[in-house]
């Protein structure tokens, strides 16, 4: 069966702003210091598996030329411009049409643009278990990750009966107060929820017709129009008109005959600045240093400098991130916040620093 | 007798780095938010006292120009050119011989460039005081600062028996370690030595004949070339054969007959970026932002931002100076490695940033 992969990637990576703007979110960012970009890495690891042609970018339209500039290799009319933001579920049904449209039945890997992957050879014997595992018929597939440590960040996936290579999936569950991760890791029986699935389009339009029948029949009508002179139109009127939905909550969460494939691939969501530190080397003192940096004791300390001179004497646990036109410095503490500073540049009206 | 005051403007202020560079040191920036530089503040607080026309500035030839375009009502044959550094005993010789030249026999405040004061009317009052004593004939005035903690990064002036307003001085001390500093304190005899002096200009002539003649004689040369065609020739070939030599060790500790008048005028030396945070209004967490500056649940953090907005999360006793090359950000607890910053870039040959 024709294996195919949609790449989300309308997000806005708001928590590695000032590096992640509007104008170029988290996934067409380098945060690693050889230079490719979060979406180009996500690709390139996928060669094994899926060629260029077979790639989907799902993206906002404001990125799409981003997209071509970053994947030369994809082709034109495999970005997917949604008109406006409306969660995954929307996305995915989009996507899951086109391809249909396109190939008839086929196995679809849905991915995230902003993810890292340490183990990449483990990473495609995974998501190969998991082809194979909807391939023989299984509903849908997620790609669920061994903990290494109570996260309270992210969802869990409780599992059940070996099937196979995969595992039945008892349940989804939102993220965990820290008693409660602790009490799952002992269990043995939850994942981290990865975002990462697998079906094939039939699998997933089914369970679309059945769940979420409005965004299913919208999603059908723009996968007719595809690569016909009514795809702009019919993709602006149907989209626009989804309401937003993410797939796990209007999916995942209510069908039943789900299956979860562990793996340990050294995944990292990357989801906010104090991630620049694990997924890049550091030096003796756990510091980061990208670019013109002078560090006099500094310890703990990441610095992503731009074009000047950065100078940190003394610092610990902070993070410091220049532009052209914006300086970040903020404890590790408080990488959250940084969203807390976007709203306050939107209510100022300050859209050209947001 | 004719009053004159002689401003000492050749310092590097390394300790304010970036701000504070080669090419435009502390003493002609602005460090407080009315925008006066520190030099512009010193002859305008001595307005009551001194005019315009009976200052002198002693300056490298490098900073000629920055005195005449900060301080345009200081006569430009009043800027006093050192054509290379060679601490304070040939700066206030060179001043002397000049003003000698000029005037005859004159008073001489010596000051620093640099430094803030409070109270400006009891400055005025407290040099008022040290002007009669050393019209009076006592030989050197030193103004003392009395201490409000046992600072210990000051010389320390051990004074005597009363004389009129004046205190005869015992002795010079060193910078003290902590428990001296604190037994200075509680003896009620010591005071913080702030290099600001007062005396006749034949004063200080006569004891640098006795006490270092060699410079004494250079200076004469000087003195008497001053407003000559010569004096340009003179004083290059003068002022670069002198030793460098402090007028503390050169003069002060050796010299008797030395009297100190003790001033509470809000003093500050404003000696490293924690000065900042001192001269200028905090908020309720104790920040001090100057700039375009955002904060997320800072706390004693002080920003001085350039161009660009400077967003500060969650930081804790930290400095932030943003110039338009160079970024900096400095623990409080380590405001004097800035200097080992400024000489990683000397090794490195990096001139233009230091």
């Amino acid at each position: 069966m024709k294996i195919t992969a949609v790449i989300m990637a309308g997000g806005r990576g708001e928590r590695f702003w000032p590096k992640s703007r509007n104008s170029c979110p988290k996934q067409f960012l380098s945060l690693t210091s050889d230079g490719e970009t979060m979406i180009q890495k996500t690709v390139k690891r996928l060669s094994p598996l899926v060629s260029p042609e077979d790639i989907f970018i799902v993206t906002n339209a404001a990125y799409g030329e981003l997209v071509q500039d970053q994947l030369p290799d994809v082709p034109k009319e495999n970005i997917l411009s949604e008109p406006c933001a409306r969660n995954t579920a929307p996305c995915i049904a989009f996507a899951a049409a086109v391809i249909q449209k396109k190939y008839g039945d086929a196995i679809m890997l849905v991915l995230p643009s902003d993810h890292l992957i340490g183990y990449e050879n483990i990473y495609i014997k995974t998501l190969k278990k998991a082809i194979k595992t909807a391939e023989e018929g299984k509903n849908l597939v997620t790609i669920g990750i061994t903990p290494t440590y109570p996260e309270t960040g992210y969802g869990y996936i409780n599992f059940g009966e070996e099937s196979g290579d995969a595992y039945e999936v008892e349940r989804f569950v939102e993220k965990p107060d820290l008693p409660t991760a602790k009490k799952y890791l002992a269990s043995g029986k939850y994942l981290w929820n990865s975002g990462m699935f697998v079906w094939k389009t039939s699998s997933i339009m089914d369970n679309m017709q059945a769940l979420m029948p409005d965004i299913y029949e919208g999603a059908l009508r723009i996968g007719e129009s595809y690569c016909t002179p009514d795809f702009e139109e019919t993709l602006v009127k149907e989209f626009t008109a989804f309401r937003s939905e993410s797939v796990d909550f209007g999916i995942m969460e209510k069908a039943s005959d789900i299956y979860t494939i562990p793996g340990s691939f050294g995944w990292d969501d990357v989801g906010s600045w104090l991630a620049v530190e694990r997924i890049n080397e550091t030096d003796d003192d756990k510091n980061y240093f990208d670019g013109d940096v002078i560090s006099v004791d500094s310890k703990r300390t990441t610095v992503c400098a731009g074009k000047r001179l950065v100078a940190a004497i003394g610092t610990r646990d902070i993070i410091i991130v220049d532009t052209d036109d914006v300086l970040l410095v903020c404890s590790k503490n408080n990488t959250q916040d940084v969203k807390k500073v976007i709203a306050q540049l939107k209510e100022q009206g300050r859209d050209e620093l947001v």
